[in-house]
Order: C-alpha cells, then structure tokens, then sequence
C-alpha cells in the first residue's frame, strides 16, 4: 500500500505513550492525515489504558517552562514552538502564578497541568487552570486526555508536512 | 468529642489507598457509621488522585484467587470472606473461564477486575466481567472506583461492628 509510513520513534514524538507509538507505527502507512488522526483517535481514547495516558502526561514539560535550547528532540521543540504565544505575553508576575498554580495542580491531581496551548496567552492559560482546578480527579483526567489529543493532532499535522516536502519514490 | 476513632492502618484494610487512610484517620473520630460512609465517599471520589485509585486496586487479590489461608491481615481476611459466595459456587472449568478473563482484562486495562463480590457467585461474576471488557478504559476505571467503594462501605461496617462490641471507656 502507498502511503504515508512513520517509525514508532516519529509518534512518540506527538504523544509519549508507547503503546499509542506502537499502535500508529503497526497502523501505518495511512493515506491521509485525516486517516491518521481517526486512527490515533480510536487508539488513544479504546486502547492505550489509563496508565498509559499518565505515561504520555508525563512526557510533557510544566506549561510556562518550556524546554531548555539545549533540548533538540523533536517533541522538546514542538512544546517550546506551541508555548510561543503564552511566552511572548508572559510577564515575570503572570509567569509567576502559573508556576504556583501549576505545583497546586500537580499536588491535587497527581500529573501535570495540560492544555493544548497553540495561541494561547499565558493570561488565558492561567484562567483555564484556575476554572479546572475544582473538578473531581477522574473529570480532570479525561480532560486532560482530551487536550493531550488536540496536541497529538497538530503534531501529527506536522509530521505529515514534513513528508509532504519529500517527493515520492513509490511512483 | 466522643465517637468512633480508628488509626489510619485501620481504614488501609477497608481501602488500599495511602491517602484514603490518611485522610479518613484526619476526619475521625466518626460519630456514627453513616458519618463515616460519606466522609469515605468525598474522600475517595474527590480528594483521592487516579494514581491513588490505581493503588487501592492493586491491593486486591484477583477474583477467584482469594489470598492464601496463611495470609492473616485484616485486608486479606475480608477479601477471603468477600469471595465466599463465590468460591461456594465455583467449578473447577468455571475458575479457569474466570482466571482467563482476569488476564485478557488486565491486559487491556492495565488493573485487576474489580467488584464487590460479596453474594455474588462464580458465574455472576463472569457474566459481569465479559459486559464490562468492551468499555473504554476510562469508563471501566470509573466503574472499578465505584466497586472499590461499595467494598470499602461493607468493610467500615465490619469495622465499626469490631468497635460496637467494646464497652465505651469515655462515659
């Protein structure tokens, strides 16, 4: 089959679940983007169980400290690039509160704070955090589940426009 | 004040979550049953974090696998008692369905099954566990969690009974 094929490694890099990477890779070559995201969807939300939700939890850096420069990984430069617009209207005060509001957080749920922060401002990232932090654990866990999902798309997005660029030998 | 006051190893036998025990040992003395049964439930529902649930969990023998008779502990005594119906009821071809099914279960959900089988026989509890396989995992981590609370409320009762026996030293 044609098609677009991806190693484990390359869907690691959009949800650090490895039973989801395993999943896409033994799923793959798909034909569209759109046939990978329905596929990483039933993946996430039918196979990878709750301890691999945690797994891919906590493969992500604290929002508001994105990682070091010195971090080249491909999943450690998509978080800096998706915590872009939340860095540029970071102010030392606002930075401040989201990291006392994200050890908050973490002591009540057990994982890290997650949003899919593409073009958000640190300001509405505060909000969200302060507007979840009342819910029951397992509410907030499938939340978080579901944010986890809108980042693994627009990283799948990615990984697909990278092949686009690449002519195809298969024909 | 006066009432029922228990130690946190105590409520670790009713539920195998550390912070359960700790909060229940905070919230006591109880002045009756009923208060201790609702302080359980907003504990475990809304303070406990999913990991917490998860170690309770783990703190089960798997069903139709009671604990041996040399296992002494309170938590191991009652979960004997628990599966008596069960056991009663048991066929050797009826144990080996069961145990097939815990394995094919956990590998999905990456837990034990779970239920409060208190009354129920062998075959009520496969009929059970075979409805409930095809549910998500996340669905199916909600049901365990309310299981593990009804067998958390038939063992406060056992508990308080223990209590009931003892003279008041207070009045």
């Amino acid at each position: 089959m044609e098609g677009f094929k991806f190693e484990e490694e390359e869907f690691l890099a959009c949800c650090g679940s490895t039973k989801f990477a395993k999943e896409m890779a033994k799923a793959s070559p798909f034909s569209s983007l759109h046939d990978a995201v329905t596929a990483a969807r039933d993946i996430w939300f039918n196979n990878v169980d709750v301890t691999g939700w945690l797994q891919a939890f906590s493969a992500h850096p604290q929002i508001g400290n994105p990682p070091s420069s010195s971090s080249h990984s491909t999943f450690a430069q998509w978080s800096k690039g998706e915590q872009s617009t939340a860095l540029a209207t970071a102010t030392s005060s606002s930075l401040q509160e989201l990291s006392q509001w994200n050890t908050k957080y973490r002591e009540k749920f057990g994982f890290i704070f997650l949003i899919c922060a593409s073009g958000k401002s640190t300001d509405e990232i505060l909000a969200e955090l302060k507007k979840r932090y009342p819910n029951r654990p397992i509410v907030e866990f499938e939340i978080a589940a579901k944010e986890e999902m809108k980042v693994t798309e627009l990283r799948l997005e990615k990984l697909f426009s990278t092949k686009e660029n690449v002519p195809s030998t298969g024909s």
